[in-house]
């Protein structure tokens, strides 16, 4: 699809290269820089407030995009790395993951009746929301193995893909899907439209993002690297091969398994990153220690109106989600990244807002 | 490249279509049917003969790629996935990645003295051949080992892409990477100028067969899925971060651990598949396992004078490097999978060989 994007922008461009000869041929009189000048018809990133964060995008797509930029980068090299989780779209109040892995705990234990007594499985049948936020991470990663494990990797797809189908936010009341930000759509449309390979790079599972980030992103599943289990192959009773999801964790994609993920799985080092927390750190800082020019940006969740603030970095509550700390935005400053501001940067923050 | 490849192929058919327009147009008396049946202008496979193999690839292009097939698939599930030694190069008398470890040990003692004395080592300094053809496969990994790991990735890719450039098999005295096996290059052409995407699904290691892949075959380093190591971030003096490669080991991408690393790396089931040995057997039955329109394949060495004959299947020798088992042929033939026979089947084993 990048390709694609690509293709018809240099068509586009060859196409207005002619039109322009030849309106020079009929009318000689007319100044030729006038022409040459001519904007873009369309701002590639119409959701985006005018500023440094907008301005940063267009600079470095600009230099890394341009044969006669001393920084120009051939199409195969222009890889971007996306985190997913309050980067791309909302995290909050809980990651949309694990609210689906609370709510297959039911047909576990429908499954599993002896569950029903045994904890954390107890507190989550008890529907007790408050009790549920309160589980402590070992009794999560129960959850998490229990629902996410011991399945084919075909049943596990089908399962997801009809729940993400379906599924809706508290606040919103729409399906998490579509509460992607619509600015960070453009970003993505626009790296792909100049030769980009977008990538997700999510602490969630590779899996669970992979039956969903063709239609919701337009990034196929072979660019979603996430957190991975282990999976076995063998036979099922008709003879039948199969691939089950085994309870070990192969790839924790969060932190220093970022970069580690990307070199496993993508094998060469990305020249734009974008995240939003201190899972994300390491990815940013891979990023931005290859040669030429980078591009790292860090999305701030300063808008309590229109989604969520919070992140100690602006004095706003530290909800352990997400976590944008004082050190990641000392860090930032120091090494030039870009913080993005929900509040100031961004004129609208989802699609069915309507045309900015 | 696939997608230019694709793209290229398409606008050739547009073009004949306007071609033979114009035809129709300017001697209105020429049949019609004698230019809708004028068979494709260029064979996409000269190095292969007439036979069943060269058939069964043409039909499953066909049946894949046409719109009108029930069979058709779109273009982003062309997967297909290739073993690389034995099926794309030549595998003989050892595979090129260990004569690299070997020929990396030098080196080794020189950083290490230590090790002069310790075996496997001291054998593989000895530079007896034949002594080293019967090291144990424990003292071959801890070769791999020490000469794979330790080093940060970047290190790594430009000494193996150092060593690649220059070293020379002993048969025919050329690089490895011109031993690469004309036929299948062209399997390579085709499928990608028909739209799919061709990725390696290798045995070696991933992050050796990358540093060449996209130079020798035209696929780039993330469609390279192949035995992968842990990686550690870590940051150097100067606060660089790094990337090193790690004594572990995360995918052995062999028998079983291949469609458990193609669900990793790809995340899609393969359409068609291409092997020689036991350890693609399970790759070949994953794809097999899918539905619609398949292709799997196996190359059988059977060619003593232009490459080597080995596998018991045929009555050849068993050399443990690549083996064709009988049980293997027998599966091909209940499954109705390929055997392609490089004698009967190839016209030109090599491109050097210069066109059929």
């Amino acid at each position: 699809m990048g390709s694609t994007l690509w293709r018809s922008s240099i068509n586009r461009r060859a196409l207005l290269g002619t039109l322009a000869a030849v309106a020079i041929l009929s009318t000689p009189l007319l100044p030729v820089s006038a022409l040459a000048e001519t904007p873009p018809a369309t701002d590639p990133l119409p959701s985006w407030n005018d500023g440094p964060a907008k301005q940063a995008i267009m600079n470095f797509v600009k230099a890394t995009t341009d044969q006669s930029s001393p920084d120009f980068v051939p199409p195969e090299a222009r890889i971007a790395t996306f985190d997913q989780d309050g980067t791309l779209w909302v995290e909050h109040p809980m990651y949309t993951q694990v609210e689906y892995c609370l709510e297959r705990v039911p047909a576990l234990v429908k499954a599993k009746p002896e569950l029903v007594n045994v904890e954390p499985f107890k507190t989550v049948m008890s529907g007790d929301r408050e009790a549920m936020a309160k589980l402590s991470t070992p009794d999560l990663e129960k959850i998490l193995y229990a629902t996410l494990t011991g399945m084919t990797v075909d049943a596990f797809s089908a399962e997801a893909a009809k729940w993400i189908a379906t599924a809706k936010d508290g606040r919103w009341k729409r399906p998490y899907t579509e509460l992607t930000y619509q600015p960070m759509q453009e970003v993505l449309s626009y790296l792909r439209a100049k030769g980009f390979k977008t990538y997700i790079v999510t602490g969630g599972g590779q899996d669970f993002v992979r039956t969903y980030s063709e239609r919701v992103y337009g990034i196929p599943p072979e660019q979603v690297v996430g957190t991975a289990g282990g999976y076995m192959y063998s036979y099922d009773k008709d003879g039948k091969p199969i691939l089950t999801k085994e309870p070990k964790l192969l790839l924790n994609d969060n932190d220093a398994g970022k970069p580690e993920g990307i070199h496993l799985m993508i094998g060469r080092r990305p020249i734009a990153a974008f995240g939003n927390s201190t899972g994300d750190q390491q990815m940013l800082e891979y990023t931005g220690a290859g040669d030429g020019a980078r591009l790292e940006m860090l999305v701030l969740h300063d808008d309590p109106a229109r989604e969520y603030a919070y992140g100690p970095a602006e004095g706003l509550p530290d909800t352990k989600v997400g976590t944008f700390t004082q050190a990641l935005y000392d860090e930032a400053k120091k090494d030039g990244w870009t913080v993005v501001s929900m509040k100031n940067d961004w004129k609208r923050i989802f699609g069915f807002e309507g045309a900015p």
